[in-house]
């Protein structure tokens, strides 16, 4: 096979790659991480490369304009080498994979993690104090064994048994070969004295590990929400459940799709299992590295993890194939996962720690809506409660503790920046929030850490929508008003708005957006009516994730992403799923919950129900075809 | 460090060692197995080498003869080189460690374990038919599953489960990720026709191995006694409970101690655990590599282990160390052991397939003796019975379905050959039948496989101290009795009786088998005795091991071995540990009987025990010096 070598720049790296490979597959295999939220398939154009030096061949694309093409940009993905090249990546075609600040995270209050436990606790929403019995995933305990007489001769293994279970009720115990290796002369060394991590597995105890002397308190866990866009991970005191730090990251999967189905897609492609499944691994062994350096902590101490995600994320975390999850009738491999042990999945904490994932509900209603149904208590609730997650997909439960009925909406990542045109995730230097002037229709705006204007995140695209509806920019249908303004311009996709240099919305984001919070409504609207119910029987609705922290909830009703029911009966949650992860890693009794839940919930299959395209074409206007649902909104 | 060359012959292997590492250690460290009883304390005196070249330094020991050191004959156990050398093996100091062969072992009935199924059915004392549900350590089950349906939609592994509880009750179900991540795309390209091996871990059920097909009609697994001296294995066709062969090799941990002291202590040197370790590991893995091949049947396809053996040999197997079995108060690390996977332990079957071990009692009485009660059914039985088990030490077990006691006797490793003069085990040429000539003194004799003889077994030894004691060649006190006659000579250790050239039993030989056997006899004595009973309230004696299939009765009784009581009395149940570990492998019944009979035996020890030492003392006479006790034994 003829070969050719590709150099990048400003990176200076060079890679020999196979005639016919993409650009694309050459700067993922150097580790450089190119933006390409389609995976790839020439779609976003996104991932536009400048060629300097050498022969390539591409694919015709209306992603480059005629003036790109004539500076020499092709798009990575349907280019490959002629001969030997150089290529420029330019920064506006680099995935910010940067950490997330605790600072920047906290101006962007990004997915809610970063609240503070006096905020969770003032929400009415979140789980109450000690609702669970708290019994943490692994938990050490530090025993006096009686020493072996003539008269108390039973084995080593079998005395550490009975101690425990004077302390504990153990129906099943079960201990690996390397600990019964160890435990003769560990006892004795240790005159006896001894601490044995206990792992609740799959309903059996199992004795983890087991060490010299009392070290029962230094016993920590980590609770993950595995979102497709950003990680979180927050370090317990697993003896007093205490939140030591939390910490988020982007999910560095990105490089290979913006949303679970173009990352499905790259799951098929050669080694692509293994690169997303090592992406999300180095992400959160990441994210536990820095936990434990800032609280200083030993990372043998560290002795499991709970991780909340949608079921592709988590199959990917596993390394399971997720091909079936597209596939009709989308099944997927494993919604319950046994609890395994950490280092099988290349997670680094204990060798011997145990790892476990909340339990899912269906293919794209994961076990982050299982958590976050529990942490918002939604299971326990009389009334009639909504839960809507606008992540990077659109998951939406309905129900109270006597039933619950759950979809996903194909809402797309728009609202995580992904398919409009200035779109970006909630990092630095993302508008965030934004006013509209009615005189002179100059927009005055905020971004996340103050930094120079980057482009647009989703609470700034509900705010802009909502403004130029108010102001009467933008017509119901989402078409810019022919309005004479240095403010709108005409552009190759339709008209434009233009909040300052090179960033705007033109009406193909709107499009796009007006799809977005059109695919949300509908989705609960039409759960509510197959429940012969109406919005104004909802006496709460929880808004879960990034959604849920920052939005501007007039606006969101503005534009009919939220139903127009009674402001007081908004709850933000914020990070709902990595709220409900902590509970579960910290009990037990919140383990089987969730599996109640999870069993509970009825999954309803929107891309097959024929009054499902009724209720979203009728939603794709602002606020909606018909008013009367949105009676306080007047303009 | 200073090094020497040390070339053995005639295998011509030679290494380079350390100054001041004996010539038994390299020989060991070339695979090269001398027989070393003692392991390595200059103590038994059979590791003699002869040195042909070289300087070495040595260490005074009373087990080279004037005439051996003339010859240059040295203990490589006490030499060390000083210089490079070359030393010659002689072909008396190899441990024959040949594989037993079939015919072989039919003939020397070794251990009984070549009984036909039919004699084991005629045996009332063995199990009898369907006692226990047939439900093996692993199961193979085929699913037809139904193919996911948009009305259907549960996940694999769910549907999975969903499946297999349909037909079985399995409250517990554990996979490992190995097989979640094969899961889809396998179930699909089996057309959902797949085969579920689900092994009985710990009272839960795992699903161990997934397989496209109907592949349920394969499935095997092994049965193994481990005992110190033999190691036997059965395979058995897991479905129809066939056996399908039975193997037996010498354990060759022999190499490093003939009884389970010298072994523990040999486990303390460096690399020691290791090497015992391997020993027992690589013959079970040549046992199971000649069953399959012999069968046709892929390793694949044998799925799970069931392993009876004496507490130190089951820590051996497991590689835990069994320092303190021999340190006061004698506890074991594990008695009841966990199930692992037989690929921990370096046992090759499938990678995912099973290990069990039987459950012991104690130190020194091990889950061979719980195998042997449970197939002998003394946990059933209303009488009285008492269980005798003569292998490389003694053990009893006396008791009903009411009550166990057992007792471990020091009965040392005389009968199977080790510590008496001209001993040997139950192989080729040992001669094992003897009849002593009234009148001239000659013995006729018959030898294992009809060989020319090389030594004395135990069932020989026990022929000719009855021969002796009826004809008058050897008193009541075993010394041997002067008379003018080329038979009785004088030697080194006391007068000696003469069978053949070379071969003869010597005063302190009948020393050491009269502690023996009155150890074995005071032991099951002061079991009766401790229970206000006495030998006639026995009903049934189980006579186990080699020792139950071989040995005369009426001369075992004649030198009070075994008590005088009605023959009827008396069952020979062959090798009743692997008779109950094969009753264990084949139903999770049997296995919980194991543990309940594990528990149940109350063990005594003797050691400790004032009493003891008396009936010891008092067995120290042929047959015994209450001949109250010997009622029918007249001469």
């Amino acid at each position: 096979m003829e070969k050719f070598k590709v150099t990048f720049h400003p990176d200076n790296k060079t890679v020999a790659i196979d005639k016919g490979k993409t650009l694309l597959s050459a700067a993922i295999s150097l580790g450089l991480n190119l933006n390409s939220s389609c995976a790839g398939d020439g779609v976003c154009g996104r991932c536009k490369v400048l060629i300097k030096k050498g022969q390539v061949s591409t694919l015709p694309t209306g992603r480059i304009t005629a003036e790109e093409r004539r500076q020499g940009l092709y798009l990575a993905c349907l280019t490959t080498a002629l001969s030997d090249i150089e290529v420029e990546i330019p920064e506006t075609s680099r995935l910010d994979l940067s950490k997330i600040s605790e600072e920047e995270a906290y101006l962007s209050r990004l997915k809610g993690v970063y609240s503070t436990p006096e905020s969770i606790e003032k929400s009415e929403a979140l789980i109450k104090k000690d609702i669970f019995l708290h019994s943490p995933l692994a938990t050490k305990l530090y025993l006096k064994l009686p020493k072996p007489t003539t008269e108390d001769k039973i084995s080593d293994l079998e005395r550490l048994y009975r101690e425990i279970r004077k302390i504990k009720d153990v129906p099943i115990m079960q201990t690996g070969l390397a600990n019964i290796r160890r435990l003769g002369s560990m006892l004795r060394s240790a005159d006896f004295k001894v601490t044995v991590m206990l792992g609740n597995r799959n309903d059996t105890t199992e004795i983890i590990l087991i060490e010299q002397g009392n070290t029962a308190k230094n016993n920590y866990g980590i609770a993950f929400d595995i979102g497709t866009t950003t990680i979180s991970g927050q370090l317990i005191d697993l003896n007093t459940k205490k939140v030591l730090g939390t910490k988020a990251s982007f999910n560095q999967q990105a490089t290979f799709g913006s949303d679970v189905i173009t990352r499905i897609v790259y799951a098929q492609k050669e080694e692509g299992l293994e690169r997303l499944h090592h992406a999300v691994i180095d992400g959160m062994n990441d994210i536990i590295q820095d936990l434990i350096r800032e609280n200083n902590i030993d990372l043998n101490n560290v002795t499991c993890c709970m991780c909340a995600g949608n079921t592709t994320m988590i199959h990917l975390l596993l390394r399971v194939d997720p091909t079936y999850i597209r596939r009709d009738p989308y099944v997927p491999t494993a919604n319950f996962v046994p609890v395994i042990r950490a280092q099988e999945t290349g997670i680094k904490i204990n060798p011997r720690g145990l790892l476990s994932c909340v339990p899912g509900i269906s293919s794209y209603v994961g076990g982050d809506i299982t958590a976050g149904v529990l942490a918002c208590g939604m299971d326990r609730e009389e009334d009639l409660c909504l839960l809507i997650d606008v992540g990077t997909n659109g998951e939406i439960a309905l129900g109270n503790r006597e039933w619950m009925i759950s979809a996903a909406a194909s809402a797309g990542p728009a609202f995580e920046g992904s398919g409009v045109s200035c779109g970006m995730r909630a990092s630095k230097g993302a508008i965030q929030k934004v006013k509209i002037d009615k005189k002179n229709l100059s927009a005055s705006f905020t971004t996340i850490a103050d930094e120079p204007p980057r482009g647009i995140c989703g609470s700034g695209y509900i705010d802009i929508l909502a403004e130029m509806l108010k102001i009467g920019i933008m017509d119901k249908n989402g078409k810019i008003n022919d309005i004479k303004s240095e403010r709108i311009q005409n552009g190759e996709f339709g008209r434009e708005f233009v909040l300052t240099d090179n960033i705007h919305i033109n009406e193909v984001d709107i499009d796009n957006l007006k799809r977005a919070k059109g695919a949300i409504y509908a989705a609960a609207s039409i759960l509510i009516k197959h429940m012969g119910l109406d919005f104004k029987d909802v006496k709460k609705i929880f808004l879960c994730g990034g959604f849920g922290t920052y939005v501007d909830m007039e606006n969101a009703i503005t534009i009919g992403l939220l139903p127009d029911i009674e402001r007081s009966r908004f709850r933000f949650v914020g990070n709902s799923s990595l709220a409900g992860a902590k509970e579960i890693l910290l009990s037990a009794d919140a383990i089987h919950k969730a599996e109640d839940i999870a069993r509970k919930i009825t999954y309803f299959e929107l891309s097959t129900d024929a009054k499902y395209m009724d209720e979203y074409i009728a939603a794709l206007f602002f606020p909606h075809t018909d008013l009367d649902k949105f009676p306080s909104i007047k303009f």
